[in-house]
């Protein structure tokens, strides 16, 4: 051992050691402002924990969730998060670097166990030593029970091999694997759930393509949300935005791949659950044709619109688990005139007509109109035609009665789907996605059957508006929201995103979520959306898109 | 947003955004340095890296595997570590101090996915920048395979409420869990097992307490070492010691409960299996009396030796586990003498005698033998009566011949248990552990039958010598050895610690080791050898005992 012996510091009821090195002096007040601020920690005080970092915008702080940069960003992050895991100092490590600053290192011993790391740059401004940038290691998890219910490596292996392999699947859990119950993202329906006797088809699909399961992750309550907040397992991480939201219902697969913790995330998306996520975290993210791949094994939420679909990190990927899943499951019949029975005889999009309705983007903020723009400027002088469509189908008022009428529909299913089991076990969901239920409860048959028909309606008018061309608009309203806003702003959110979102859902056309924007240092995703069926082509094309974006 | 606008440098074939406080100029030469610097990380350029790091005592690396202090420590680190893996500098945040100083903090985006943080002090020095301090957030992992194969939040709850609510079970992959494949630390065996269609009766008891199963936890191969290194996963970290081994061969759930990810850590002990991790790791660990505990549902190694035991962070714990385990499950008559067919019924130990045999230590490390002489001052200046055992039993002659005849009959018994498996699966296991068994098909039934019996002579001699007395021991007969030690090494601490554990081993007597003693800045265990059947009463003694040792 090469370590100097530490001279014991008196902190508290016990010591601290600190590690000089040799012949120097801590500064005078270093050490006792450093124990000073670790008790404030321990006691979650607030006021002086903010009082001991560095007032203005350069102080950092940086911990496994990222880097926050600027003390009033520092400062609600701290109000956040509840106070930290009790520990003790193990080490103090002191390397003044003149009279005013100092660099510090603890090794922390968690009460919960395992060992911490605490990086501290210490300034004495005004007579008073301040953190003027820190960086945080906490032991690491088992697992991060906001991302994964059950993670293993693998979970499940490959059942053949082929273009996936070696490729890691983050399996929504919502979506039946072998042996596993499903939980839903509620405990209670997962209590009262036994072990699926076989996995979903597509599931099935990607195994013999290779993948093996990573684990089962996270989702939404019932898959019933965009945004990924779970009050029984929290919010999964999104590492493109620190203190973001994740975006849901597939946050689970999206967090697990944007982390790097697998290459698939297969989830499923009603309203938006697969898009919304990808657009809010920079993932790709595809809604197939709504009936084109097989939902058995699926836990419904509103079947009119239901769809599986995935999300990953290169369209590579994407496109070679599009094959992957259309080349090895029989394909459904569902809409007869434009999904062919086999996927290899899938319509490809060989030279296909971007079109663009200015309405859509009208509820979206405006940092996403001005990224959007320019993700446009850049398709366009990559030689791509992206023409103004001009309908009545896609006007302002016509997108508002349709997002009405999809909603409706979309709360009477799912309430014919989880109402009774709802019913059942009052609190067992959370608060918002409860309410939402609520809400579903009270739609009459009445105004089911007439949005029902207002969806058929305008389901033909958009067919006939869009025709073959790929419609191309923002994934979502908003970037990623802070994790901390209030509900109003995520239901606000919800809204103006679902509205954009909802075409693709009531006319079942699949939409491919593709990334390269940014807006205000946060990703926002362009959204392609195709005839029916044409799921392979449009992944295919869009790689093109994508490096327009990127380069654009 | 509050952020700054960057300020774009270049590097490589792209650009860095390089964020500096407004009108403050980065020093010159640093941010080319520390772009150097990452270039040289990315080629594993060791010596270039070695450059970059400020040479002496003082310098400073961590992560979330510990703090290396020294940059040798630091050097030697990076020489086992293979390469950083491949990421480009999303961010650089300088924050410059004085003139020859300054903090960096670097958002990278690993190729691999999510966001990693790098913090940098600094320094130049005869004109050269050099880093005197480095703080390193990879991104949080799925979980860690070199600690586990499987995890869950739970992977199976409770199946009752007791005295082990809330506690979390990481169990060892020789232990059967229902509805998973036993693996036992080897991929090609584990290819080939089905999944049990129940658990291990032991694991039931501690779910009918009240416990759930967080995962199932790495082993040595097979469970045929005491290191704790496995050829296909890894080894597990070991959070007391950074860069030191883990101890095995319940090596994975040892690490498990050191880091927190559980608070139980359920093993299996035939040779030191649960006494050597926890003396590594600074953890409480039990082996049980043969026999006392039913290895049902348990993968065995050698029969006449195997026993089940546990690993916990505190004394509190392990009593729980054991009062648990020992009510709750059906007890077997091994040993009619000593052992009650109730738990209820065993002998408790009022007043034991504490006995010493100077030889076990003979084969100890320096400083073991002196850290193992002040726990001794300990217990005696509590209060504790510590005699010393003048027996021929225990001379050191005696104990190298109980030794050779243990691991005669261990490897004899072990070969027949796995060596049809491992004839006909060339190339499965590890070269060491192959090694091992290759050696363990030489011993010939002649071989074996002189062993066994050598081994009843010894054992009846033992038990005479020790009757009702408590040997207290050193746990090990060195602290954790560093990961990247040879294989001779190894092999030498190996012989060196079974010699010291081998007394229980061959008399079936309960083994508990308790924490406390530190060696080298490491700890190491004292070991406390019952009655056969006193495995409770020695549980409970040892709280007091521990406490002797803290404070002693």
């Amino acid at each position: 051992m090469t370590e100097r012996m530490p001279r014991p510091h008196a902190a508290g009821d016990g010591e601290v050691p600190v590690f000089l090195p040799d012949g120097v002096e801590a500064p005078a007040g270093l050490v006792e402002a450093a124990l000073g601020y670790e008790a404030a920690l321990m006691a979650d005080d607030l006021e002086s924990l903010a009082e001991y970092f560095a007032p203005g915008p350069d102080t950092l702080r940086g911990d496994e969730g990222g880097l926050l940069v600027g003390h009033d960003t520092i400062t609600r992050f701290r109000g956040r998060r509840g106070g930290a895991p009790q520990r003790r100092i193990e080490a103090l490590h002191v390397r003044p670097i003149d009279d005013d600053h100092a660099w510090l290192a603890a090794v922390t011993a968690p009460l919960g166990g395992g060992r911490g790391l605490v990086g501290q740059l210490w300034e004495r401004r005004d007579g008073a030593w301040r953190i003027s940038a820190a960086h945080v290691s906490a032991p690491p998890r088992a697992m991060d029970p906001r991302v994964w219910r059950v993670v293993g490596d693998p979970l499940l292996g490959p059942t053949g091999s082929g273009p996936l392999d070696g490729h890691t699947i983050a399996v929504k859990d919502v979506i039946a694997v072998e042996g596993f119950a499903l939980g839903a993202g509620v405990p209670a329906y997962l209590a009262g759930a036994a072990p699926a006797p076989r996995s979903a088809p597509v599931l099935d699909a990607l195994r013999a393509a290779g993948a093996s399961v990573r684990g089962i992750a996270q989702t939404d309550q019932f898959a019933y949300s965009i945004a990924g907040r779970n009050a029984a397992y929290g919010t999964p991480p999104n590492p493109a935005v620190p203190g973001a939201i994740s975006g849901g219902s597939s946050s689970g697969p999206a967090s697990a791949v944007a982390m790097g913790h697998a290459t698939i995330g297969l989830g499923t998306d009603t309203a938006g659950s697969i898009r919304i996520p990808a657009s809010y975290q920079g993932l790709w993210g595809l809604r197939t044709t709504h009936g084109a791949i097989s939902v058995d094994g699926v836990l419904p939420l509103a079947p009119s619109f239901d769809t599986v679909g995935w999300l990953t990190r290169d369209g590579e990927t994407l496109a070679a688990v599009t094959r992957a899943a259309f080349e090895r499951m029989p394909q459904q019949r569902v809409d007869a005139v434009r999904l062919a029975t086999a996927a290899l005889e899938l319509p490809a999009l060989d030279a296909p007509a971007l079109v663009l309705a200015p309405a859509l983007a009208d509820s979206a903020t405006p940092e996403v109109t001005r990224a959007f723009a320019a993700g446009l400027d850049a398709l366009r002088s990559s030689g791509g035609r992206v023409d103004v469509l001009d309908d009545d189908a896609l006007v302002a008022g016509a997108l508002d009665e349709l997002y009405e009428a999809f909603r409706t529909v979309q709360a009477a299913e799912a309430w014919a789907q989880h109402g009774s089991w709802i019913t059942a076990h009052p609190g067992a969901l959370g608060e918002d996605i409860a309410a939402r239920f609520a809400w579903a409860a009270s739609v009459t048959a009445d105004a089911e059957a007439a949005a029902r028909e207002r969806l058929a309606v305008a389901r033909t008018a958009l067919d006939a508006a869009l025709g073959d061309a790929v419609l191309v608009l923002p994934s979502a309203a908003s970037v990623a929201p802070p994790v901390d806003a209030a509900g109003a702003e995520i239901e606000a959110i919800r809204a103006a995103t679902l509205r954009i979102t909802t075409v693709a859902g009531a006319t079942g056309r699949p939409a491919l979520s593709v990334p390269g924007l940014m807006a205000g240092g946060a990703p926002i995703g362009v959204c392609f959306v195709g005839p029916r069926g044409t799921d392979l082509g449009l992944v295919e094309r869009a790689q093109e898109w994508a490096t327009a974006l990127k380069h654009g």
